[in-house]
């Protein structure tokens, strides 16, 4: 059974794009739920200014209180060497930083130029790198709302920049889900090809319905990292009403049900699933926690 | 580019699972849309008694009413030998047959055992195969929702004694969403291999979020036939609030992103996808009428 590690993002990427202000006690109880299911990674929490994100203005809090597992990664988004600085004495096990490939979104998203953004990382990563493994997620790598196509050659040449930088890990993020599968191949053959010894996470969201038959041809290619999100939260400002990041869950039972090893307790990944709603105050768009198990029969009705 | 076939059965599959009455000048008008985006069938309706399907109690007036164009086939469920006097009688240019492969299934949806309806199906074979193309769906064929595992070999084994009788086609559904990619490449190729001169389909829902990604096992297996439902409609009892058949819209843009050939006009086919939720009178599942097109570009904000 081949083994395909799963990352939960749902209290960071997740909540980023909740109206409502998830209380702190929530965060923690939720962290310490998923971290019982055997994820590989949890992105905790973001160390950005609380005026740009009050969702996640509590990231010391919820990185003090939360009951650490052995075998889980606590990875944190930091944006510059003040969020740095924050993230080291919390002493996260994992950096994520993230720039656009594409120029617009990155000037949208992030109000810098990417040779702007890149500068901040590159002055992130020499700060932290003897401290703490880094993941660079490069945003908008299989299309731009706003550019449309971005091509993969401009994906590896941003890819190239931080691997020379010495970092453990890249993730390749369908930022807006434009991702179709035969793109998501091309790609990860030249990731496999070009950055064999990185560590390489996809992510995808499925705003077009295309999020787990990308995660299908991934794994086909030899991909065995994942982002995903409980329920599928997180949305995205362009597709208002569509799905957002694949649904963990969701993913985690298809790769389960085809023989995959993924490491995640799936039952209790449901149990912590169903509680999305009630957090969120609204449906979320994961299925499974609405389906059950393929394996929940159902009693034949007497005739 | 290689040519994938769609059908589109929102207003039978699709309808049947409604609570509140569709108008017939609804449909008609709905029928007549689909038929200008290049599908290769329209599943109509089903000639059923009114009693059992309301919702489908005007099969005559809406075969009768709609305006059909050439390249389509019009295809409509038959379940007895007076359901096809009653659609011989509208010029169908198909019959639908459904059993199940479960047992239990069958027995709970159409009240007979397996052996009862392949006799029934058999006599409306005899009687109307030399006026029109028969098709014979086989529902559960994945996996039952209270028998659970259905064994390949049993899928093949109705399948041959429907093939014996000379019928044109087999539709393999997964009819509450229990099927994965891998299940599926294994049962295509089966299928593939068993009845070469056979026209082949697949029929899957959403119900656990697998849907797209068995659509595209199948094509890559060599399948080239799809059942799908505008917006995602047509639920599953044993699903309350989970998707349901594979959204065809989302499906087709999948393929059409990919480079296939799906026949489809997908900017005309999103227009009369648009029109679903003010139809039924609820949200529907599918995603791309609400993300929009990859090439639907959004303008960059002012910075």
């Amino acid at each position: 059974m081949q083994r395909i590690h799963f990352h939960e993002v749902v209290t960071r990427d997740g909540f980023q794009n909740e109206a409502t202000f998830v209380p702190t006690d929530t965060k923690v109880v939720l962290i310490d739920a998923l971290s019982r299911c055997g994820y590989a990674k949890i992105e905790v929490t973001s160390f950005t200014s609380a005026k740009a994100i009050p969702m996640l203005k509590d990231a010391e809090e919820v990185m003090g209180r939360i009951q650490r597992q052995p075998d889980v990664e606590y990875t944190v988004l930091v944006p510059n060497v003040r969020g740095a600085e924050r993230a080291l004495e919390c002493r996260a096990n994992e950096f994520n930083v993230v720039m656009s490939v594409s120029e617009t979104h990155n000037l949208t998203n992030l109000r810098m130029t990417r040779a702007q953004s890149f500068a901040s990382l590159r002055d992130v990563i020499a700060m932290a790198q003897q401290h703490v493994a880094i993941n660079v997620s490069l945003s908008t790598s299989f299309g731009c709302p706003m550019e449309g196509v971005v091509p993969q050659d401009e994906v590896l040449r941003w890819a190239d920049q931080f691997a020379a930088l010495g970092v453990r890990g890249l993730t390749i993020c369908d930022t807006t889900g434009m991702a179709n599968p035969a793109q998501v191949a091309r790609m990860a053959r030249a990731l496999k090809q070009r950055f064999p010894t990185l560590q390489l996470t996809l992510h995808f969201h499925n705003t077009r319905g295309m999020g787990l038959a990308n995660v299908l041809t991934a794994v086909q290619e030899g991909i065995d990292r994942f982002d995903g999100s409980l329920g599928g939260l997180g949305g995205c400002p362009y597709a208002p009403g569509a799905s957002g990041n694949i649904c963990s869950e969701d993913a985690i039972h298809m790769l389960s049900e085809m023989g995959y090893d993924t490491g995640i307790d799936l039952p209790r990944l449901l149990d912590v699933a169903r509680r999305m709603p009630a957090i969120v105050g609204h449906e979320v768009s994961g299925q499974l926690a609405k389906a059950g198990l393929c394996t929940d029969l159902h009693p034949a009705p007497s005739m």
